[in-house]
């Protein structure tokens, strides 16, 4: 993949498959061209000088003949070799999406169709675009930094409002502008060390060595802030990691139906859908929920050792929520003793779920000091109350995504953030440890370009081709 | 279905599933007015009297904040209400698909994106578009006539250039001008008839009359090879049947797999292809062949009347071309007694497959006088002379084509013609029996009506709902 190819690239950019229409889009120096080659308004073709862009021209596309374009202006033998009738949208550099000029062919929707306009545009000069090669060269062309790059493509995979909304943010800058603010932060504080080697030979030092431990702390907490953004970040991105656990019989299969009944409805109602959901993966309000297997538990300790059991254990360890199911014509209070760091945890939120309701008169005496717990009634079966978790569950997802305004959701910028933040922590011990400033100066670079990668200032052929790569095609 | 709504439509008229972007249209007196409510440019909205049709403007899609549009100017509240970056077209009626006011949106192709913006345009005021709507508007508002609105689904569907060029001839008006040819015909001859009647008292009948069965018999064979081509138009939409039949194991699977493999690889090209392939209909150079499973057949006669059996055999019955396997080393001539009628029949082409030659240094004596046998000697096995085949294939395909400018291909047109012959015929069979011309216009309304009801000059709501029933969603 390189950066700084110009010739044109085409592609189908509308999902794959049979469609009323699909697009097909064309970006790169010779893209006008090309696409005028194809194209044909009445048996006319347009004169390139005279192509006014941002107007959607209607007219058709026109199969080559023995391996020829059309160039007679006999409307009768044309209309044998029209292959469609189409939209076209010519886009003028720097106005477009890559940044350069490019087209948009709206056709009909047919595979055939779709293959034989990328066919005919390849057999025009155009190559096959590689994934995300459009998104790359709005990179290269500054309309995005990588950081917007790489929102595209968690915008496009976003299924949820606030997995959407996170993407949107970050392709509008706000990510952006945190990082940029960082990373003038730091080229601030390389320019006072670089002050102070200037004047290393007067009495300046001490002065500005606080400074400089201030500023290092400041950038430092600010980083930290961020990289503990990551887990709520991807948590948007991925679903809150709810486990539904509790002793066999108790009814979590059927209190995860209802949940799912109840909600999964909304989700299906989106083309597709079925198709990419992740099983047990489901949207309420606009948040996500990851549903975690806890099969297996049995809440004996004696079968603990069992490995199957521990990974149900480490699971319960990795989730946000945990909806503790019992059966309320059975419980025993002390079944919940293993559980108490978890009630207590700050990072979790312990439900109990008191369900079969429906199968008592009156509730037993355990239920009634239960005050330290929060308690859901339920019956499953009756899909009585399961609303309650419901609102219980997107209250809990809004106070954890309120906290934060700039959250850090991508692996890669939570990777370079943790550099950078390991780079200034070096940069410290060596300041205390009276290492001469201009030693400092390798791990400050070293900063400055784990901060610069986040954005693209700073880039490598492989972390471009890794992002893009991830891309589909057309995009 | 009502073919007089003017309310607004909207559809996701790209295909269903994530793709880098989408596109939703939006058809109907307020389509305008609709997508203005939910679009900014930088945070402003346009004004409806100065939008510019036909050009791509570039802005924001809005979210709605408490069941509220947004209306504030103040730019940095908006940015968290932006759904997304889209680029948006108005067509002015009666310049558009449906001669209706319209609007495309495309948007990113995220599902939920796609079904935001949905969601909102109806919050608006628009309905979700039935199958087929926008084309059945085009329709009421005479951009299309039936002929050319079915063409469009059929188009649509097409997956071989054979195919997709009849869908497009029909959709330009190729068929439509030949019915409405033959319907100005009809209704010259009852302008004659008419004529006969205002002059019934003079002595002119006896000219007229032979005017009458001559136009009579014009009409009824133009008629009549309209219908004979449906043969071949069926064919052109859903593939030549081809048999492969023989004995077992002289090869027929090995000989199926040579061919799909060589082929087969043409159409996986196409994103999509595998999900939407009947199975074993396969593409050579724009011919589609659906092959018949034949498996069963065992060359003796008295496991026959075994039901299975029976099936096979109608199947080849059905088949336009039969590949008959034999295995070089075993081939006895007699087994091909009982396909006698078929080697003969004009309608049938059958082609003996000599298979497994590479078993043999020398043909045995057998093939030596197969002059009155198509022939062809391949290895399935080694993949050898499978081109032979292909070709074979192609010029028979060729072959059935060519013979027609004006392909029926359509059943309900198919339906309308053949009732359209037997109204002439009866109208004939009364002019023979010295029926009084005034009591055969019963006959001629019908012929007229049904002659009519192929363009859609006359129709009724069962007719259309049943045919854009049929439709994707947004087309």
């Amino acid at each position: 993949m390189n950066l700084f190819n110009d010739d044109t690239i085409c592609a189908i950019s509308t999902a794959s498959g049979m469609g009323a229409i699909a697009v097909i889009r064309l970006s790169g120096n010779t893209s006008h061209q090309i696409a005028l080659r194809i194209f044909k308004r009445r048996g006319k073709s347009l004169d390139l000088q005279n192509i006014e862009p941002y107007r959607a021209y209607y007219g058709e596309i026109m199969y080559f003949v023995d391996g020829k374009e059309i160039i007679s202006n006999d409307t009768a033998s044309q209309n044998e070799n029209i292959l469609d009738d189409v939209l076209i949208t010519f886009f003028k550099s720097p106005h477009s999406y890559t940044g350069e000029d490019a087209v948009e062919i709206a056709c009909h929707g047919s595979i055939y169709i779709q293959q034989q306009v990328l066919t005919l545009l390849i057999r025009c000069g155009a190559r096959l675009a590689e994934p995300g090669e459009f998104t790359m060269r709005a990179f290269a062309h500054k309309k995005f930094d990588l950081i917007q790059a790489e929102a595209v493509a968690d915008l496009i995979a976003s299924r949820s409002r606030e997995a959407h909304d996170l993407a949107v943010s970050q392709m509008r800058g706000g990510f952006s502008n945190k990082i940029q603010e960082l990373r003038k932060q730091l080229i601030d504080f390389v320019a006072l060390i670089e002050l102070e080697l200037d004047f290393s030979e007067e009495d300046v030092e001490f002065a500005d060595r606080e400074k400089f431990y201030k500023l290092l702390k400041e950038l430092k907490e600010e980083i930290k802030t961020l990289i503990d953004t990551f887990n709520t970040g991807n948590v948007i991105k991925n679903g809150i990691p709810v486990a539904i656990i509790g002793k066999p019989n108790v009814g979590k299969s059927t209190l995860l139906n209802a949940l799912l009944n109840e909600e999964r409805a909304i989700v299906s109602d989106i083309p597709g859908t079925t198709r990419d959901s992740i099983e047990d993966t489901y949207v309420i309000k606009g948040h996500t929920f990851r549903f975690i297997d806890t099969a297996g538990l049995r809440g004996s300790s004696d079968i603990i050792e069992n490995l199957g059991i521990e990974r149900t254990y480490q699971k319960i360890k990795e989730a946000s929520v945990i909806l503790y199911v019992c059966d309320v014509t059975q419980f025993d209070i002390n079944e919940l003793d293993e559980f108490r760091d978890y009630i207590k945890s700050p990072d979790k939120h312990f439900i109990l779920i008191a369900n079969k309701v429906d199968m008592l008169e009156q509730l037993p005496s355990v239920f009634r000091d239960l005050s330290q717990l929060d308690t859901i009634y339920i019956s499953a079966k009756r899909k009585e109350n399961i609303h309650l978790i419901n609102n219980d569950l997107v209250e809990q997802a809004e106070k954890m995504h309120n906290e934060q305004a700039v959250i850090v959701c991508n692996i890669r910028h939570h990777q370079a953030l943790s550099n950078t933040y390991n780079d200034l922590e070096a940069v410290e011990k060596g300041m205390s440890e009276g290492i001469p400033t201009d030693l400092l100066t390798t791990d400050l670079r070293s900063a400055l370009f784990h901060l610069g990668s986040i954005t693209g200032e700073i880039t490598t052929e492989d972390v471009l081709g890794s992002i893009f790569g991830n891309f589909c095609i057309g995009k």
